[in-house]
């Protein structure tokens, strides 16, 4: 039996937070070289002692792989560490949480300094790096044949998945769908105050709470479709008039268990004044036109 | 082989809306003799053709059988209905949307006339009852005889879940899980909203979008065992100190897109005021305790 050796690309982090070190962490173990850069070295150190290469500066660090990938605070700690460096020839892999706009202006200031470049938004914790099973990924946008060339080695510490072109779209899907969690969040958050006076434990709550919003997410197949063709009736199951004929008693019930309705109104209201366009006899998509400028 | 023939239970329903009709149809389907009453006769009329028995008066419906299902426009149609029926000895179960207030209001109503309560809270729109592998099902609260006597007559048209004497829970329990649904849609209105102006199919986020909501769901566990051990620090994964830094980037997303932060901002501030109270060691849970006067 021959020992089956694959070289593995060699990679510069910069940034070792505690998403960096985890994705460092996973790096380590499968295998690749891997070198380091921190603006605090402890952190540097101890990943050393893992057996990663800490480099001195962030341009030394830059010099020593053609693959760079950041995951630092926010962006303009990318613009620090990345000034004085030499970014000609790279391959510049931005991890860090940044607006679509910041990811945007950010790969045109790779581009004048001849790096190519490859945002992404990622969609794990750092307990969630490195174990499959967890799910966790990282959407990328900006250069495919970067994201290409180097899909071995960024599938390490979590799932791809490219979604364009455009370097502001993995930040934009990541917002997008963080976004949609708070909702998720603020909505059961306003569930749990509505027993919280009464003889109920939250733990037998929690498990129908679950159940019922899993049943519920697909719903947005639907509005996707609607958005799509245009027609918000399409498909429609309760209608914006039965809807929001059922919001009084949402509002009372909220009332009577001594809990604010400032979570549940806003969408209320948007319900409101969507049914006072006329449009009663569609779904809820037509908020979403108002939500846009 | 001899034919199994079991006597089933007779039902009077009043109430023949979208919802009661779909009550009706199963009940009938499933061989219970079936008295309905409605307001307006056409519906009922529609019914007797198929093996009903119309009633020409609620009060005449009431005095056929032991077991009344109410399922009507609002609390003061049921008040209306049942106006002038002798409850006497009756089991009577609510269908109707009411809040928990309501609920217990009209329990003891029926009390004083004699009659054994149950409320119930419907957890379907009309195409999912009987249709099992629909998921829907209904929370009862009130009379544990009354449930205990008829559910084999109740688990007819939807799955049962009974969640106390108190005959308000079925409405709460009911309002809960709606309202986290509502918070959980008005998430996803934003996040379209995000992607609105850009090249980007709603059909591409859309299945994004629902996994990511379903991978998150589970999150209301943790939230239940923070409320009942008031330890809001309890397997914190990315707490609130964290997850606060992390908002102007949501907010700047939204006004990059053109986006009206009206869904996202009041969930975003009770976050901020729970960090100012010193909290940002704890997870999300502590907005809970805000909202509750």
């Amino acid at each position: 039996m021959t020992q089956n050796t694959v070289e593995k690309n060699s990679v510069t982090l910069l940034g070792l937070g505690a998403m960096g070190t985890a994705l460092a962490r996973t790096w380590l173990a499968a295998g690749h070289p891997l070198t380091v850069w921190n603006r605090t070295p402890a952190r540097a150190a101890s990943l050393a002692a893992e057996g990663a290469k800490a480099a001195d500066s962030a341009a030394a660090a830059v010099a020593t792989n053609a693959l760079v990938v950041v995951c630092l605070l926010d962006d303009a700690s990318v613009e620090d560490a990345l000034a004085g460096t030499d970014l000609a020839g790279r391959d510049l892999v931005n991890l860090t949480t940044s607006t679509p706009a910041q990811a945007r202006s950010r790969a045109e200031w790779a581009r004048e300094r001849g790096a190519r470049y490859l945002d992404g938004g990622i969609m794990a914790v750092p307990p969630m790096i490195g174990v499959p099973e967890a799910g966790g990924y990282v959407f990328y946008s900006g250069s495919r044949e970067l994201f290409e060339r180097h899909r071995e080695t960024l599938v390490v510490p979590a799932g791809t998945v490219y979604v364009g072109h455009d370097a502001g779209f993995a930040a934009l899907y990541d917002m997008a769908l963080l976004s949609a969690m708070y909702g998720m969040f603020a909505g059961a958050a306003h569930a749990f105050a509505l027993i919280r006076k009464e003889d109920i434990d939250p733990a037998s709550l929690a498990p129908l709470l679950a159940d019922w919003l899993v049943a519920m997410a697909p719903a947005v197949h639907r509005t996707a479709d609607q958005l799509r063709s245009g027609d918000y009736t399409q498909g429609v199951v309760s209608n914006l008039a039965m809807q929001v004929a059922g919001t009084p008693a949402f509002l009372s019930t909220a009332e009577q268990q001594g809990v604010s309705t400032e979570l549940l109104s806003p969408y209320f209201e948007l319900m409101r004044r969507r049914l006072a366009e006329g449009s009663g006899e569609e779904d809820l998509t037509g908020v979403i036109d108002l939500l846009v400028r």
